[in-house]
């Protein structure tokens, strides 16, 4: 079998869409070169702006996205789009239709749109994702938008790895504001009230903001603020875009964003590690241990905290 | 401060519905006396069904969990159930509806009802959902229905901690067989297509059970089982328990159960020995080392392949 050829990172770097592509199935196959592909994307990275998109199922993040997409483009700066999918038995519709609103920028060779799924087994999106990121950022896209499907942990996650989280909301999905009392406020830098143009709209907003000054949500002088939109006619857009960019001004000026990026960095570092681990206790030598470890705990002859420290020391 | 009461093990063994509550409080709260706790319950475990119960969004998965409870019952057998919340800022509401839907048995003690939620850091639902198991494995809980909220990762998962996985379908739900294709032909020891007095029932049914037949999907000889019910008047339900009992019985005799329970020992023994590390990294020794590690990958001095080799050389 003739040697794979060398990864595609320079081409990548000078803008050629399928580079970045093979360099993003390298990162989802999970592929061994990923190593060399990093090293040499390492000394590219650190200047896109990551903005994490969040939100309910039907507050239209999708549209929001493409919105946005168009919204910068005509502002001349390149954008990726990462679609983050938890490789849910039960969402696997949803992605497609986005795929297909999004197609009007496929022939823009300033645009590149992705579809995250997360196949490999080492740590999911948790380890994707952000390397996918650093492939984007390497590749030199100013902006990197990354939408999260919508319900469980891993939009949480994704809060962690954006330098700005926009959450989107809008009018009549009946427990909009409910939901944030259970921890969106945690997470926005930025929140926008989509479909404006529907009854309630400004009710939402007037609670969200009301909210927000309750819990004295500032964080370190930035005020999170409340937007509308209505991504389906392009309305408040700009504003979006505008808030985005002071966001950004304001990471870099409070020194934030290195802190932000240290810490997406910090947690990128533990998942690779822990993948390496979890391969080595798996590996023909750890593997017997592992096993007979897991056949006790099963058997109730030792409990999975012993267990786990005898793994460690021998290990 | 006077020291804590030593764990109620004891009283749990008893049937005492508050030691059982406080002992997976301990698990939620990842509190230091679990170790002892696990020790004490190990020789315990092993006795209970542990049966998963999954499928999207309104196919009534909390009214076939209560349907199940009740046939449960009437059988005489001791029932927990753990209702798997992820946690999701955007999902906060539903479980509320599931308590107060099962508030019929609050006053019963051969019942114990849980939502499970992963408020803590180490590895989410992974690592709290395995033992609170446990710990209703230990109290004598007969059968331990596990239910899952529905969308994303986690019930992947939770198909790996049940001994038996049951994936609810119903009509109307518009992808339910797009679904199907998905992913959930992997997962299922049976199908339940609830809300059978629907129009469409008969079609998914039939749909599902062809799907099965040309995935070729008998797992050693097991035929997995597509059954209906309409949950809200219990049609259907006592031929649900049957088909449980039955692959209980094929488990044991095939020596399955053996082979998933010790798979479900070995994912949870990794999930502490990788809590345990991070705790360790997070360590004030070595700290400072992951700190400076990943603002030179955020500077892009380093990559995060590097600095895991690094991290894992010195941690």
């Amino acid at each position: 079998m003739p040697s794979p050829p060398p990864p595609p990172v320079a081409a990548a770097r000078d803008g050629d869409v399928r580079a970045v592509a093979r360099l993003i199935s390298l990162v989802e196959d999970e592929s061994a070169s990923l190593r060399q592909v990093m090293a040499a994307l390492a000394p590219h990275t650190g200047h896109a702006h990551v903005v994490g998109i969040t939100g309910s199922p039907g507050v239209g993040k999708s549209t929001s996205t493409s919105a946005l997409l168009r919204e910068l483009r005509a502002l001349g700066r390149r954008v990726g789009v990462l679609a983050v999918d938890p490789s849910s038995p039960f969402s696997g519709g949803a992605l497609l239709g986005d795929r297909v609103r999004m197609g009007d920028h496929t022939t823009d060779p300033g645009v590149y749109i992705r579809s995250m799924a997360s196949r490999g087994h080492l740590g999911g999106l948790a380890w994707t994702t952000p390397q996918a990121i650093r492939v984007l950022d390497a590749a030199g896209y100013d902006v990197i938008l990354v939408e999260t499907v919508g319900v469980g942990q891993s939009e949480v996650e994704i809060a962690g790895l954006a330098d700005t989280t926009m959450v989107l909301l809008a009018p009549g999905l009946g427990d909009g504001i409910q939901a944030a009392k259970a921890g969106i406020l945690e997470i926005g830098d930025l929140y926008v009230v989509n479909k404006a143009d529907r009854d309630g709209a400004g009710r939402v907003s007037r609670d969200l903001r009301s909210m927000l000054a309750l819990a004295g949500r500032r964080q370190g002088g930035w005020e999170q603020p409340v937007l509308q939109t209505v991504a389906q006619t392009g309305q408040g857009v700009p504003e979006v875009v505008a808030a985005l960019d002071q966001h950004l001004a304001w990471l870099r000026e409070t020194d934030t964003l290195t802190k932000r990026r240290s810490a997406r960095a910090r947690a990128e570092i533990e998942a690779i590690a822990v993948a390496a681990l979890r391969a080595r206790w798996g590996d023909v030598g750890g593997h017997a241990e592992l096993e007979s470890l897991a056949d006790g705990v099963a058997a109730g002859t030792t409990d999975p905290y012993a267990a786990a420290d005898r793994l460690l020391e021998h290990g």
